[in-house]
């Protein structure tokens, strides 16, 4: 077992990018136990100073879409800017399987033993919410540790890209060209989410199909309202194959962070973010410790049974399951 | 004063369809005094067998659009057809001004005095869940007098049309003709929660400017991937000056009703929105409590600053709030 190391020893470490140490910082944060955490804090906050200064980069695309290749061929182009990269991930996916959308050895393997690079699967957790704050914290430990750009990768499916949104600067879709059955898979809400979309693949016989996806999706952006930072999405194409099109998202994601510091936005961005990382917090750790209650684990699948064959009201439900918390309270007037 | 009433004289005036008793329960139900709350709940388990036979459409659209002449001229179509619908309302303002959307005396005054309708403004609140509860109970108790067609009415703007979305069968999106700056007050992701979408105001020399809207919409809904029911939400144009337009919007809202009573979603989005009532319900109350805390109240502002100042980790303002919390659970696990 590994000597424990002191809070100075994490801090001093990170900052002097050491990446044993950085690992192992993370891991801190990846742990449940109660001294981890404490400890785990007081690193974060040791290096709070040093964080913040990384452009943070969200990309979705659903399972297909060459995320994996994508995100190797653009790490690649970035390092070799001269940009140190890390690369993050939220997989709900691996929650249920404990698995990891990197944890297959063979993804990303050019990118993995760059120096510039750091890559980093996901925390496994019981909750999206957990797992999200796992990575918002291993971002901050990343950018201490020198880190310039953040990519946090997630799967278009499900409620990790609207997590995602809400912690990083810019939001890269990736689209497969047609807009059939391929589309499919894509949660509906995800494309107004998106500063900017890809159509990957844009390669060989699959070029022009490529372009004409790139043109009806300008159509459908352009209907949509333009986002509250006056920024209208464009659409790219890119072959992570044939490595065209990166140096072209790169500029938008250039021109996207220079204007946004220009008009405010990129600040006002991370402190909403922030605030709302608290209430996040504050929500997740009500729900937790309510869920845990054993009174609770022990009725809500009776409830929930109940509730389907409409047999009890939903509030006559919930109600049942909070009754340590309406004793405790009875005399409280809460706004219900 | 009046004479407080039984729950089974409430019971039963609801079921005999008496307007007078069916305002009297909405009154308790909308009530924050934990008595009159008890009551409200007896009364809604008493009626809960009468419930859920009606159709609940949702209808938005920004300010402007013409929502409230739409729904008194489709109000008045739909009576005409001898059914019984009553008009509800979310309105995230009125917890603001303590005002309503259907505040105006003057509007909707044609329905208000048909003998087959019944208007009620939206409760005032302090914060939208509590709203949204409100008018679910509402709803319950309208269909238990007879009403078979609901209507909750929301402005497009702010977070309350997914509150209404979660409690609905139907949702109906009006919309301006233009694709231009009329649009930019509706919040991006509305035009695809749509179950379909009316452009209001097709009537004179609007028409044909309508009728490019519609092909607009269409191309663009076009785009999106089907909904999980498997239903493809058309556009239409109406008028709710000329009644044109009206019997379609009907149509499709039979139709739609039809199709997924037949393939099951009916039934099954029901269920997953009782479920998720109660899931709501739990979360809005342990919200409510920890935000009412005076430890909470008393430092919550200072602690928002800091984090806007970068200052403080939004983690440790989130623990300092949740102090309390923490110290009675110290040697438990949470997944956070």
């Amino acid at each position: 077992m590994q000597k424990r190391l002191t809070v100075e020893e994490y801090i001093k470490g990170i900052l002097l990018q050491d990446r044993i140490i950085l690992s192992r910082a993370i891991t801190l944060i990846e742990s449940q136990l109660a001294n981890d955490r404490k400890l785990a804090e007081k690193v974060l906050e040791g290096v709070l100073p040093n964080t913040g200064n990384a452009i943070r980069i969200g990309i979705t695309g659903v399972p297909g879409v060459g995320k994996s290749t994508f995100i190797e061929s653009f790490g690649k182009f970035i390092t070799s800017q001269n940009k140190k990269i890390a690369v993050l991930a939220i997989d709900p996916t691996s929650q249920r399987t404990k698995g990891s959308i990197m944890g297959d050895k063979t993804r990303m393997e050019e990118l993995a033993h760059d120096s510039k690079a750091y890559i980093r699967p996901s925390p496994s957790g019981n909750t999206l919410g957990g797992v999200a704050n796992k990575t918002r914290e291993t971002m901050l430990l990343c950018e201490a540790a020198g880190f310039e750009i953040i990519i946090v990768e997630t799967v278009g499916v499900g409620q990790s890209e609207t997590v995602v949104k809400g912690m990083v600067d810019f939001f890269l879709l990736l689209m497969l060209s047609g807009a059939g059955d391929e589309l499919q898979g894509i949660k509906r809400g995800i494309m107004e989410m998106a500063d900017a979309v890809a159509i990957t693949k844009a390669d060989g016989d699959n070029n022009q199909k490529a372009n004409n996806a790139r043109m009806e999706y300008v159509h459908a952006l352009h209907l949509y309202p333009p986002t509250q930072n006056n920024w209208y999405p464009p659409v790219l194409t890119c072959s992570a194959l044939e490595k065209t099109g990166l140096s072209e998202i790169w500029h938008v994601i250039m021109n996207f962070s220079i204007q946004m510091q220009e008009n405010g936005y990129w600040k006002k961005n991370r402190q909403e973010q922030n605030l709302a990382w608290m209430y996040d917090y504050i929500r997740h750790f009500l729900e937790s410790q309510f869920f845990e209650d054993q009174h609770v684990k022990d009725n809500i699948k009776l409830i929930e049974r109940n509730i389907l064959n409409e047999q009890m009201l939903p509030i006559k439900g919930a109600m049942a399951l909070l009754e340590k918390h309406i004793q405790k309270n009875v005399s409280s007037s809460i706004d219900i």
